[in-house]
């Protein structure tokens, strides 16, 4: 019996909620590539995406097809509820072969079950579709109209059902109990390295009640000059006194993402960064408190924009984006922004990172907050003290 | 100053080969999007290939040109050796925008430079050059004419220089550390997950002399049901007595990874699993002691095949792959595989993972190494003992 995530009744809501999609969207059949979409589709779990995978939703199927390579078609079975004729896959010559691809074998599958017609979506910008992929589809299939399916499925993962929002809740969990032995662990002398073991060795042992699972990407762990820098990563040298460290890691139950953000300041920070702190924990703060439903995305930003103009400060980089489901390289879900010109309107249910964070030219600062909208606001994910985390 | 991996000498040996290829393939310019690729050119470490990120390569241009997400660049200056006007940014509102891409502006960049004509290579497989980037580019450059430079940096970077074949040791130090953390840490009782964070805590903090970066992926460790999978995710269940348990993981040494497989066995293995195993390590110990310059890559399977087959086995998955720097997905350079077919000559200083592990209908076993290939034979990069870990 496979061990299933979730119910299956869920799966097959989220599977019609899809095929509503689809024909708004006016496609028989969506081929799907982002491994967030096919396990959220399927709960299909294994690292099987570093070689071409495809989940084939058809609205004339009551199931999708999963299509990869041969050795990773026993974790399909293992993983998902799909019915056995359902899992496919391609011989092990077709795997970064020179010579063949594994578009060829999926295409005769596509053959075999007269999906070879019509319109037929694809993930155009998804990361692993990539422009071979698509080339290979358009020559095999020459009777299909090929469209653009991209965040079609991203974008009905926006709002969480209350099996999810559990998860959620987890990873909250483990990001905290990550940032406290992140914080525990600075101290002048220590090197970097092994102030980031501690988070993964978190990240992975969770809580007594559950564990997790790796995240979609390595901490951020910018320290010294790097501060200025939001995505850099550590180094062997000793954490230095007297400046500040900016992590930035999530908490992922069953690939379920929590993000969190902190400031560390080794040593007494001066009035200057103080004052940055205050300002990035006040719009923070303030923005929290306007955060309900029914509020736009952009909405949601510009108070945020207000609080800390007030101290003279701007960002240029959106203030947050949706977060649930995430595979590698992201944990954002990609459709959702907290910006100007993002009319998203807040459902209960969403989740959101708040990334009040602020790179300037010589420092730099992050203390952010993930929530869930609530029926009458938002609950925060993480419960982590907002604040600088001076450490003398 | 930036903090450079390898001198600026060794940056322009790399640049100097790749312009070589790109002469036999006719491409005035490459525009790369492999993460791995553009580290190997000019260094960059940072977090920002969820982003489109490009590095572009003429031969008419000393230095390549960088060009990622605005907040990504600073991260441009602090890692590589290329100058301010090389390092080029888009704005934030091209990231993630339902309105626009940042294959606008960086055409737009090309155009600047002169670039916007003749034939240009792009990575049509890479992970992250998805269909949309094409099209864009497609579109946004009509005078060019395109064309597959897939792999083209990454055979390049097959024979490893003394200081790449350095880190790679180093990176063989760490998976031996974090191999031997796991197989400690393995217990009746143990949650999965457990295990796994003792093999991240290692991974990371490396050794005293200098520590590890992120693997490409997660270990795989797949236990009980789990072990005839090869890429299974770890869970939060106790380990079972009686059973064996697959794990496979890398060391990664700025980004040079030397990956590692070894099965534990939980009490004490019936015989015919032992008789599985005898065949395994026959068979590797068998391929290692042949190994050496001249061979192709199919004849080193071929002395693998033959012996397992002695014991009645057979493996239809590749025996194995090359190896060097990785960026997730995958830790495979995607150019030489060991398996029928691939005739690339063994070289001195190219690097493989010998992945000998046979997943069988109801059971599975790996017991691997990774190697480089030296002038007279090859040397071992991981020194784990070859052999199953039966733990009572």
């Amino acid at each position: 019996m496979p061990a299933l995530y979730f119910t299956e009744v869920e799966y097959r809501a989220r599977l019609a909620a899809t095929k509503v999609e689809m024909e708004k969207s006016g496609f028989d059949t969506i081929i799907l590539s982002d491994p967030a979409n096919i396990f959220y589709l399927t709960g299909f779990d294994a690292w099987a995406f570093y070689s071409p995978l495809f989940l084939v939703v058809s609205c004339n199927l009551d199931q999708p097809i999963w299509i990869g390579r041969f050795m990773d078609a026993v974790s399909a079975r293992d993983t998902t509820y799909l019915r056995d004729e359902n899992i496919r896959s391609y011989p092990d010559h077709f795997v970064q072969s020179s010579t063949s691809h594994p578009v060829e074998p999926t295409s005769e599958i596509l053959k075999e079950r007269n999906l070879d017609k019509g319109s037929i979506g694809v993930e155009m910008g998804a990361y692993y579709y990539t422009a071979r992929i698509h080339a290979e589809f358009v020559r095999n299939l020459p009777n299909v109209r090929f469209g653009d399916a991209e965040l079609l499925v991203n974008r009905v993962r926006l709002v969480k059902s209350p099996a999810e929002q559990d998860y959620m809740r987890q990873a909250g969990r483990i990001a905290d109990a990550a940032m406290a032995a992140a914080i525990d662990k600075c101290a002048p002398g220590v090197r970097e390295c092994d102030v980031v073991s501690e988070i993964y060795k978190t990240q992975i042992s969770g809580t007594p009640e559950f564990g997790g699972v790796y995240t979609t990407s390595p901490p951020h762990f910018c320290a010294g000059e790097r501060v200025r820098t939001p995505h850099g990563l550590w180094t062997d040298q000793p954490l230095q006194n007297n400046s500040p460290l900016n992590i930035e890691i999530a908490g992922a139950r069953l690939h379920y993402h929590c993000p969190i953000s902190r400031t560390v300041y080794l040593g007494q920070p001066p009035e200057s960064y103080w004052r940055l702190a205050d300002a990035v924990v006040e719009g923070l703060n303030t923005t929290m408190d306007s955060i309900r439903p029914g509020m736009t995305a952009e909405e949601v930003e510009l108070v945020w924009r207000k609080s800390i103009s007030r101290h003279g400060f701007e960002k240029e980089a959106r203030l947050g984006y949706s977060i649930g489901l995430g595979f590698p390289p992201t944990w954002g879900e990609r459709t959702t922004s907290l910006r100007p010109g993002d009319k998203t309107v807040l459902q209960p249910g969403m989740a959101f990172h708040c990334m009040s964070g602020l790179w300037l030219e010589n420092t730099g600062i992050a203390i952010t907050q993930s929530f869930l909208v609530t029926e009458n606001g938002n609950e925060p994910l993480t419960l982590f003290e907002r604040k600088l985390a001076a450490k003398n």
